[in-house]
């Protein structure tokens, strides 16, 4: 059997079986008896000054082993941003972190850190620390953080606490406006920050081990980690060696690095004894990272046939108390905007990102595209529905058409199934017969459906560096294993990659194996899972070193069999000749090169693949819901996406995908927010009080896909793995729009917000 | 600094501060928390069958998970011995064993496992397991074994009890002892079986994970151990996983797979939950492999003036139950006798290997050259003292002379410094006046000194396959990776490795690292820790991938500088040109390979190093010693070992090497003796009987090297590891004949020996 049609199978995933029974082990799974236990002491202020900080009697605590405050820790500056180094220091991240800070920026930031026999000693130490802060009033909006009185977070960064803003225009906007019979919509949309909510909190255990500090961490980004451990504590980077064994969920959060760096140097300051940093799940809520909040002020000027003239936005950007991802995500989704949908004459955008004395928002699912698309595609219904055009034609008048390319990043639209994806979706939700039946409606309880659309792009190429690389080694059985730096963060991307690595080479998909767990000293280099880049770059190093392993493959065969090794081929576990005849099977090739007392070698390839391309992936969401107006609340009945992402390699994991992000999508929509007190302090860090909807909020998910074959994907793919979040909470926005008539511009859609509206419009 | 200069520099071991502060992690320290405990049923009789096992009562205790017997396991029938594969099958070691044994064969044969919650239940359980044997005659003996009516331990192997022999001539022996004025020898040798008493017990864990049965081991030889795992258990061996963290010594002992497959088919019953099978010093005593008792009935004739005409030797080996590594040890004893000396003339040998009901002999430290040269030595000296002719005078008469060929396996004499070897020991000890001075003596303490040499073969081609493969990764900072199959096992193989390394690439030693663990999934393939070949083998793969590596590296840069790539050299941490002017830095070369927005490339190198190639170590022992004749004790003065391993890696690592094989020689002269009874059960198989030697049995250790240049070596070198052991015993033993005229021929020279043949001889 060729195995070329093992992409697109829906093999079952490799990992299920042990992640089922509970034989796969995790980070905690993996931490030897006998390890030492820290916690963290968090500041019980959000904006201030540690004066002064008493351990004494902390440290006189039986059983504890360490107490180090903030004033005790090297005074370097790093970034935890999950991003490849850039050797231009104007591109690298901004290093706002200490290991612990005596400067609080926000409420739980680290001061000090207790390494005891025990969780519950070091967790009694932590409170047995005195701490004398000095206490500043907090800045806990981009409003009062921007306000000329605001005190700066980080004065060595910013004067100011606008961490970073930048501006893009094309066209004349003050002409463009002057049209005459333009629709000019003005609206301020306002999303929420929310949290990733894995279910495996952040951990990590360091040891010392041969002259190195060895981190084992749940994360997305091991050879990134090593960079950044490495810059936090001022070793040399090969000097660190991290290990990412399976992992119970990532979404961006683990694309920072977050407590690793400070397990790291608690175990250096123990001489190397090995201690398990693991974080609460309040802690994960409070001081990990999260999705941004941003609001934007958008202008739209439209004509009466729905075509975008001109738009003027400004976004703000929440950032938290630290920089992580910083400016990339305002970044990013300001771009998006100017790609999604086209202005005929002009288009002005103005982004800043802002220091604020909360948690820190980072990387999530999307990238500030969630957020960028509730903006773009509120605005799209708020037009259609001033206009009376249906949703569907404006979008279809102004979105991306083939050959688009963006004008900033030069990023092509190399395969385009926009179209059909909506179209598709049209169908699926029986769009028109709706929206026509939900039209006029009365009572408590109404129905609707809206709709969303977006692109996404699937690297980051080129606003950073893409590269991976893969190694391949023969078995002596002649199987064979498939060695990658890229991370399964329990997505499915070790199956992909097994079916790409049988692709590749021929060889079946049965007859590979994966090594799962990337170890920094021997895993080739991947920059790791983020963007949704894997199954693009990582799938083009596989490729790549596939190829370089049939040739290996035929001239050992050949030299064994004295032929011509442009003449063979591989035909499932055989080596045949060109008229397909059996020569030799892999297991005998394996034997015989392993093996051989006149002349053995190990066959295995390495290569590299710099990946300077890009391309967008598509899709949309239909959304059926029933809104009980005197409840504020909505039921979603059915919500369906359909993407571009171009061939799937997988389809029973890409619909699994989905699914994932249509339950983020929904959460983000109806019910998730991170809500802090007047004091800065996080209310509902905990997954009782954070309402993360469950499968009894979800309605049937509904999945479909237009398969285009990208020309640059390796196997025709593209991004996947974060689109299924994005369109879902604009659709349920605009179908609420639809069922009520009430534009709702902030997230998420609960209940007190909704009931608050209905009120103002009379509707209960 | 280029790091030639690197090699014969003692630096420190890379391994020495984790293992003296107990951060280096173990088999054991590595088990995971709430892994299940396996124990073995040993049977308590020494041949026969099991007729009947009741495990009703153990399999009915609280927290006992399975109970498996001799009649549960699969009928496959494996080898033990780590030899690399052979695609022939004559080739193949002798398949012998099975997971557990209803026909047993040995005071101690697995008959049954438990594995329980923990190991007092596990051990509860054993106990609890009722057991009715069909009892026979056991065969303790070669002589008992060999006779006409005993009965065959594997009769489906071989009809007798022979499990294979085989014989050697050369001239005409009848012609060779007509020769008038000949002294005829005769005299029968005996060694005894002594085990190799490594500090960590055998111990492992195996637990399914990824569609494999991962095994962690303490193993000398990780990517053999797959294969015969595979074997034992019908698995195909790619989804066989073995890894071996930091070992507690090998010697030998672990160049067998002992209980791995067991271990990894009890986890495999228990669908692939962790299962920890550790054994006890008792079941290391009694269960896993001895050093072969090996008797020799040895003739010699002589001329008056010591010239060796012809010999005439058998040799029988004791195998014990199993075959392990059967007839290659007294194979390798017996092509030593006809290596180290020649006979003018004729010499004939033959040897056998021979079944007993005795714990199975495999590969020890010298894989049956300490045998043999006690065999060879001591008849030198008998010889000698016959002739009234100094015994360095008729060594030198008839030992191995330069460019000697072994007429049998064509290994070649390609460094030679055994004469000044011998010269050097004979000022070192203070031969002549010794000898002179203790030739008269009388009362009850007298001194004597003796001498004995060797040769030793440094790999096993062309008997056996040699191959190695390395891999070299460079780190994001400019630093190494090396990553080697072949393992450190206490030896130093880590640093040694390593300034092989640096001398290789040009790289300064601290500025590489080394991959100690190996992982069969993605190390390198090689065949492990034996013979004393990873010097010599792995040590060429490391210098070949060294090449690589640098070509690697010099394209880069010539890439990057627009340069000619022949031009550049590596001059420490930086790439010079032929001038020597430094162009980049190797940190500087990574940062741009790794992080190069328009290029980059991981740069690795991967090579497989065939070697057909093998060279004759030399080396010889002088030992001084006093006897107290009425408590027939021998107390060693000094040891003097002076070794031609031609050039010495790490002077200090080697003489540590030396050190090490002293310690092991003079247990194996004076002390050390696994005891068994009439029923074949092991007496004194623990460490408080059986008399190891400690720091106090000790005497002054010197060490000396002749450092030749052996050309076929990577950087000179040659045998180091086994070599050490082999000359001592026949020394001490040459020392007591001449401190007494008594010429003891038989293994130890222990004081209840001694006193009775003190008392034969009048002595006392």
């Amino acid at each position: 059997m060729g195995e070329e049609s093992i992409i697109g199978k829906s093999v079952p995933r490799v990992d299920a079986l042990d992640k089922v029974t509970g034989a796969a082990r995790y980070t905690a799974d993996l931490c030897p008896p006998g390890a030492l236990v820290a916690r963290i002491l968090h500041s019980s202020i959000a904006n201030g000054r540690v004066k002064r900080i008493d351990t004494a009697a902390a440290a006189a605590m039986p059983g504890v082993e360490l107490v180090v405050t903030c004033f005790d820790v090297p005074d370097i500056a790093f970034p935890t941003a999950g991003h490849p180094w850039s050797v231009e220091s104007a591109h690298q991240d901004v290093a706002d972190r200490r290991l612990l800070n005596s400067r609080v920026r926000y409420f739980g930031d680290e001061i000090a850190a207790v390494v005891a026999v025990d969780e519950v000693t070091a967790e009694r130490a932590c409170r047995a620390i005195e701490v004398e802060y000095e206490e500043y009033p907090p800045c806990l909006t981009v409003e009062q953080a921007m306000a000329a009185d605001a005190m700066p977070l980080h004065p060595e960064i910013c004067p100011s606490n606008v961490l970073k803003e930048h501006s893009y225009s094309s066209g004349d906007l003050a002409a463009a406006q002057a049209e005459p019979g333009l629709l000019h919509l003005h609206r301020v949309y306002r999303t929420q920050p929310v949290q990733h909510c894995h279910i495996e909190p952040a951990v990590s255990f360091a040891y010392g081990e041969g002259g190195k500090i060895v981190v084992v961490s749940a994360t997305q980004i091991p050879h990134i980690m090593r960079r950044v451990v490495g810059q936090a504590l001022g070793l040399p980077w090969g000097q660190v060696r991290i290990i990412k064994p399976y992992l119970g969920g990532g979404f961006g959060n683990r694309q920072d690095v977050l407590y690793e760096p400070l397990n790291a140097y608690l175990s250096q300051r123990l001489n190397g004894r090995c201690v398990l940093l693991e974080a609460s799940r309040e802690e994960v809520f409070a001081c990990t990272r999260q999705r941004h909040a941003i609001t934007f002020s958008y202008h739209a000027w439209a004509r009466p046939d729905g075509t975008l003239v001109a738009r003027d936005i400004t976004a703000w950007s929440q950032q938290g108390g630290y920089a992580s991802h910083g400016h990339a995500i305002v970044a990013n989704a300001t771009t998006f905007l100017r790609d999604i949908y086209q202005d005929e004459q002009a288009l002005a955008t103005k982004a800043y990102t802002v220091y604020t004395n909360t948690g820190a928002g980072g990387a999530m699912r999307g990238y500030g595209i969630p957020q960028g698309c509730f903006a773009a595609d509120c605005m799209m219904d708020d037009l259609a529905q001033a206009l009376g055009l249906d949703p569907i034609l404006i979008r279809e008048k102004n979105m991306m058409r083939p050959g688009f390319v963006d004008p900033g990043t030069g990023i092509a639209c190399q395969s385009y199934g926009l179209a059909d994806c909506i179209r598709r979706g049209r169908e699926l939700s029986d769009w028109d017969r709706l929206r026509r039946a939900y039209a006029q409606q009365s009572g408590p309880l109404r129905r609707g459906i809206g709709m969303a659309i977006f692109t996404y792009k699937t690297g980051v190429y080129p606003i950073s560096l893409e590269t991976a690389s893969c190694r391949m080694v023969l078995n002596q059985d002649g199987t064979l294993q498939l060695h990658l730096g890229a991370t399964e963060i329990g997505q499915g991307g070790d199956t992909v990659f097994l079916q790409m690595a049988s692709a590749a080479t021929g060889i079946p998909f049965a007859d590979i194996h994966i090594v799962s767990t990337q170890d920094t000293d021997i895993a080739p280099f991947d920059t790791g899972a983020y963007a949704s880049r894997q199954t693009y770059v990582t799938g083009k190093a596989i490729k790549k070193t596939g190829g370089l392993l049939r040739e290996k493959l035929f001239a050992y065969a050949a030299r064994l069999l004295g032929c011509d090794a442009a003449q063979l081929q591989l035909c499932g576990r055989q080596i045949v000749s060109a008229a397909g005849e059996p020569l030799i099977s892999l297991a005998d090739l394996a034997q015989n090169a392993f093996y051989g007392l006149d002349y053995s070698e190990h066959i295995t390839a390495e290569a590299t693949s710099h990946c300077a391309d890009n391309t967008f992936a598509f899709g949309c969401c239909f959304a059926e819901i029933e809104v009980d107006l005197p409840l504020g609340r909505i039921r979603p009945l059915k919500v369906i996406n359909v993407h571009d992402s171009g061939v799937l390699i997988n389809p029973q994991l890409a619909e699994a995908q989905v699914h994932g992000g249509q339950s983020m999508g929904l959460g983000y929509a109806l019910s998730e927010e991170m809500l802090y007190d007047e004091k800065g302090r996080l209310r509902n860090g905990n997954l009782l009080d954070y309402k993360l909807p469950t499968a009894l909020d979800t309605p049937p998910l509904c999945v479909d896909f237009v398969q285009t074959v990208d020309p640059s994907g390796p196997f025709g793919n593209k991004a996947l793995g974060e689109p299924p979040a994005i369109p879902v909470a604009p659709a349920i926005r605009n179908a609420l729009l639809h069922a009520t008539g009430v534009a709702v511009d902030e997230l998420p859609l609960e209940p007190k917000r909704l009931v608050r509206l209905f009120q103002e419009r009379g509707l209960i």
